[in-house]
Formats: structure tokens, sequence, C-alpha cells
């Protein structure tokens, strides 16, 4: 069967499972879950010729330690799905309700999207994680991970589909594309009415094709140029904590921090302990003249495309600013509208930042690095939104949700 | 100054517009309304022009109609600005509120969308309107007017521009751009990243493009191929009452009803009241093979496209169904997701019907016209959304805003 053959049947089961039971789906996931630890052997045999693969292709490193699975990996991937089970379910919920003075009785309800593409990279947990999300939240999914994992992921999505035959359930709420060229994402991002939404998870130059080309609605997250501000007024053994914390304890995710504005009146006292701290875990500093003058020549003079830049590794821009006005205009004009956070004692600066930064998580006196469906509460996610239509930060359940007005009448004509 | 300025501008005073107060906004719509009724001759006077050039065009006389400004026609414009500065602030609201088990303080607080495009055609009282609810909302706004009614647009905005200059605010709030080419509509469709949203107002073919071509997020508002079910047991007075109202109260708007579903076993007794009740108002019926055995051949055949079209005239597609499965099934590959009904005694078929019907709108014994803003309480609305990201049916004050995270700590790092 051809690629949009197979679409159109996912879309055409969407239906079914929306109106599933949450006890129908956490059968599933559970199943699934059981079903992922049985077929360990299988699944690792499948990731091994994966991974020949891409050392025959010469593959980084870090990206074979990503593409890799083995029995414990496994047994993360089912305990995954079994979290996503004990969420509760997103949809059904009455989020507002009213009668009208005509009688009408209006209700609003949550459902789900209906079908979400997932267009995703090397790494073949995100193949049984994002599925699990969008089967828990009612929707059917499409799935096109990278060539690099394609033997690991068609074994993984062949144990979910063990795991809907078991339970009796329309193997069409998953699918996962074979076809793993560019020009099937191409064709994905024009069906526009089969596909409700595309998720890219992935680098930059994935997410902005994506945005650029897709008439599918899109939801971008992920890119993550991410600002710490440290106020004149700041304690200064909670801002050394900050922004070690916020650069160097993972410095390859999106909610990391990649460039430091500093207050003038406290960057001489500040920045030299600073760099002395970040020195210890080998951070490359790359700063504004002012910077430049205070830590010395060894630091690289930061250029435009430095404070463009989400470096996600050992290197931080700084730059020296005059007040919190002009770190926050210097936020609005850099960031990605992911996280910034200000460390601050002082409440009116603190107001002003969290009110004229425009991001999806604005921080005060606390590290970047907690922007996450997990560390919200939400206890999972499909990504970080960096949009403002529909979600905006982690993405968890209720944001693979939409929603629709069911009104009960007696007759009532207009 | 050039229109990419321009509108970097609107950007740059965005942020200005998203921190005022609700009185400040107030203030200013009840300004604006003012200096319409002030300025209305003026208005008039270009509205005549406008006027005269369409006539010169051979515009039909229902676009002319649709263009034309009188006294009441402004004071009536007036009036829809004091009630959007009537309803309550969207912005700043606390969505949801928590405290980690880590001391973090998460805050979930609405914000503006930032900068919201409006495309639209003739008709220049969406001047007033769309930027009432932008600048209520906190949005700043671009405004892309149809060609027919710029000088009318263009001495509408200048009144806003006095009451922006009158209450000491920022003229860079509202921007009507002057070229009305549709070269400026596919440079607007690439201001990712200043403009924040686009909203088509207007016909399908207008909204298909901008959905086919914009890479800033948009969302898809007014097309209504809408769907009234008859059910076995529906009662046959309520089902006449509600198809004559939901095809013949206002054929031209989008909640109008396009397509007639009849259950098999109703339809002989249903068919021929409901064909003399809307041939008093001339209604032209295009109808199934088994929907012509009933009413006989005076009743044009319908076609797969009659199932897919969106009339906006005294036109009625019928199809004759075996079951309210059928119907769904029908309405899910037809219609464009914007309101559905259906007249039944039977809360089972009730509960399949809107469980099963994926639409915006989905009634239960009452007419498809009540989808509406207003109608369903928003006060004022923006658009009816046929799109499942973001907003769903009609978009009020609150369906123009996003939220971000506000997040206090105490130094906490992770």
């Amino acid at each position: 069967m051809n690629f949009l053959d197979q679409c159109l049947k996912v879309k055409e089961a969407s239906t079914e499972l929306s109106v599933m039971t949450e006890a129908e789906k956490n059968k599933l996931l559970l199943t699934f879950a059981d079903q992922l630890v049985q077929d360990a052997d299988f699944i690792i045999r499948a990731n091994e010729s994966d991974i020949e693969e891409a050392i025959r292709n010469k593959i980084t490193p870090s990206l074979v330690d990503r593409l890799r699975l083995d029995r414990k990996r496994i047994e993360d991937m089912a305990q995954g799905v079994r979290d996503v089970a004990k969420l509760a379910d997103p949809v059904g919920l009455t989020l507002e309700e009213k009668t009208m003075p005509n009688g009408l009785h209006i209700k609003k309800v949550s459902v789900p999207l209906g079908v979400i593409g997932i267009i995703y990279e090397a790494r073949p947990n995100v193949t049984s994680d994002s599925a699990a999300l969008c089967l828990k939240s009612g929707n059917a999914v499409v799935l096109k991970g990278g060539k690099e994992a394609i033997l690991s992921n068609t074994a993984i999505v062949a144990s979910l589909q063990k795991a809907l035959k078991s339970c009796g359930m329309n193997q069409n709420f998953v699918y996962l594309i074979e076809d793993t060229s560019r020009e099937t994402t191409n064709q994905m991002m024009k069906l526009k009415g089969v596909i409700d939404v595309l998720i890219p998870r992935g680098g930059k130059s994935l997410i902005q094709a994506v945005v650029a080309n897709s008439s599918v609605p899109v939801i971008e997250t992920g890119a993550g140029n991410c600002h710490v501000y440290v106020d004149e007024s700041a304690d200064i053994e909670m801002a050394l904590n900050i922004i070690d914390n916020a650069k160097t304890s993972r410095p390859s995710v999106c909610n990391a921090a990649e460039t430091l504005l500093v207050h003038e009146k406290i960057a001489p006292l500040f920045l030299p302990r600073a760099a002395q701290r970040l020195a210890e875990k080998q951070v490359e500093l790359r700063g504004c003249e002012k910077t430049r003058e205070i830590l010395g020549e060894s630091v690289i003079p930061a250029s435009e495309a430095d404070y463009e830049t989400e470096y996600n590794d050992y290197i931080l821009a700084i730059k020296i600013v005059k007040d919190v006005k002009e770190a926050t205009t210097h936020i609005r004009n850099y960031s990605t509208q992911h996280s910034e956070s200000i460390v601050t004692q002082n409440s009116g600066n603190a107001e002003y930042f969290t009110s004229h930064v425009d991001s999806a998580a604005v921080y005060v006196n606390a590290s970047t690095r907690f922007t996450d469906g997990g560390e919200f509460g939400l206890g999972a996610e499909i990504g970080i939104s960096t949009q403002k239509l529909h979600a905006r930060g982690p993405m968890g359940l209720k944001e693979l949700t939409s929603y629709k007005y069911i009104i009960h009448g007696t007759g009532q004509i207009r």
C-alpha cells in the first residue's frame, strides 16, 4: 500500500480512536510496554544492524550513542509508556459549560487533534515515547523517523502492532513511514486535511524546513537560545550557581543557557568569579568589549552571530548591559522565546523582566534548565513549543488536544 | 517608510501595548469610538469615492452594498468599538498556578499574541471591528483590506490614529497597509517573527491561498459547509423549523446549512413537507436518487460537487442515509468542520452524532445558525475558526491571547 493510502487509513481510524475510553487506551499502552520488553532481543538485533550501517557511513560517535539501544534502554522505554498510561486522560473533559437565555446548553469539550505527524531524527526512543503520548490523548499518529534508526523504529512499531492486535484494536492507529527519504517528509507537509498537525522533533534546520514548507499546521519545538540576566542587585552566589547550572549541567539540551547578560554595575565583581567557576568546566567565553576589559583578552570577542547562536556546547556568550531594560531588549531581539532568567533581589526589576520578556518560560532566581514537562508537573512531554499559537512551553497530553462545542437545544432557531 | 520597516515598527510597539492596563486600553477604544462619529462626514466622503470607483469598475451591486457606509453604519461601528471596551480584559489572567516540591512557584499567565495580521476584503467595518478586538486583547495589528475599500479604510484608521495621539499612545499600534496589491499579501505571509499570526477574513480562495503560502501561523476562519441531519425519530415540526432557519434565515453566512441528510425511514414523510416549506423561499433542491424518487424529477440530481459546495445561496443539497452512522461518515467526508446539527428524539443517536462528528460546533435539536461569538456569549468575534490548532469555533478576545509561564524561585538549580 502506498504512503498516501496508508495515511488515509490512519485518518479513517482516528475517529475510532477518538472515542475510546481511558481504560481501553491504558490497556493498549500497558500491553505495548510488556511487548517491548518481551521483544527486547529482536529490537536489539534490529538496532545492531542500524548501528553497523551507521558506523559504515561514518556517523559521529555521539550520534551512534543516541542511536544505540540495550536492554536497559528498552526497559526505560517500556517504563516511559507505563508512566504515560498513569497520566489522566485529557479527552472528554468539560472545559466550560453554560446555558444561554434562549435555553441552548453549550458545552466546550476537549477532543483529540486527530492525526499527529511526528518528524524526528536519530533517537529510536522517540518512537515509543511519541506513540504513547499520541495514543493516550486519543490521536492517531504517523511517524517519520530518521533513516539511521529505521530498523530499530520498525521493530518498535512491530511490538506496538502486536499490542494493537492482541487488544483487538485497529492497527491503523499508528503508521511508521518506511521510506525515510526527504521526499516523503515533503509529501507529509502537504497532507492538509489528512494530518491535523505536524510536530518536528530535532535540529533547527529540520524544524525550519518544516515551518517554511508545510501547509499542515506545525508546532515548532525545541530551539532554545536561552538567556540568564544578572541584575545589579543579584545575590552573587545564587547567580554563580544559576549560570553554572544553566550552562553546564547539560549543554546539549534546548533549555541550557547560551548568553549571559550582566548589569554594568555588578559586572566587575561578578564576571571574574563567573569566569573562574565556568573555567572549571572548560567553558569557552565570548564577550563584548566591556567584558573583555574586565576579563582580559583571553575572552574571544563576541560577534552578532554569537548572540544569535544556540551553541548546545560548552560555549557562553557574554554581554554587559546598562540595566534591565537593555537586557530585555537584547533578549527580545535575539532569543528564540524559549526560556530566560533574571537573577535579582529587586522585585520591580523582576516584574519588569517577566512582563517585558516574551518567552515561553520566564524565571526569577532559578535556572532555565527547569523548562521541561516533568519539572512543570505535566508528567511527560512531546516537546517544548516556542510558538505562541495553540501551546507554548512544555507540551504534555493536554496540549495534544483541541476542543469542540456540543450544543443541546429543544428546537431553537435564530 | 516602506512596508517592512513599518511592520517592524509595529512589532516594536507591540511590547508597549502588551503591558498596557485595561483602563488605558478602554480609554483608547472610547476615544476612537467618539472620533469615528466626529469624523463621520469625512469617512462618508472617502467612502463615496470608493463607491464611485467600484461602480466605474462594474463591481456587483451586492458588493457595493457591503462597501457602503452611511451615518447609521458609522454609528454602529462606533457602538461596536464601545461594546468591545466593555468586555473583560483577557490579558494578565492567572490560568494555572502551582508550587512544585522544589519550591518553584509556576504561574501560567495569559498574554497577547503580539502582532496580528488581518487580511480582509470589501467591508470597511472589519477595519474598526478587528482593530478594536486586537487592541483590547493587547495585540498590535497590521491591516490589509481590499482595494475597493482603501479610501474608507484609510479614513477609519485616520480616526484611530487621532485617538492614539490624543491618548498620548504609540501610533504604531495599528498600521493599515496602503498598497492593496496581492504582492503585499505575499510579503505579509513571509513575515515570520514579525507578525505572530495571520487571520484571513473573506472568501474561500483568499483563505486557501493564505493557508497554502504563509510561513506565519494562520488561523483559518469562515468556510462553512454545514449539515443538518434529520434522524428517524425526529420531531417533524422541529426538523422543518430547523432546516428552514438553517438554510434560509441568512444564506450568505458561514453557519447556514448547505446539505440536508435524512434518515431513509422518515424521508417519505419528512421530505415532501420540507420541499413545500423550502419552496416558499424559492430554495433550489439538489437531491440523491432516492430523494428524487420521493420528490420527483423537478429536483436536480446532486453530484459529488454539490455535497462539497458551500453555496451561500438559496440552494440545498439533499441525501437520504440509512442511519446516523452513514450521516456522520458523510459529514466527516464533506464538511468543513464548522457546524452540524442532528434533529432527533433518540439520545443514543444524539450522543453518537456529537462524539463522532468532528466539527467546531455540533448541535442537537437546534439550528446551525447559532455558531457565532455573540450567540455563544463571547461578546464579539473576530471570526469562526475551522481548524483544530489554537482556537476552534467562534473566536473572541480570549482566543486572541497566548500564555507564558512565569516561574519564581529562590536560587533553584537542576
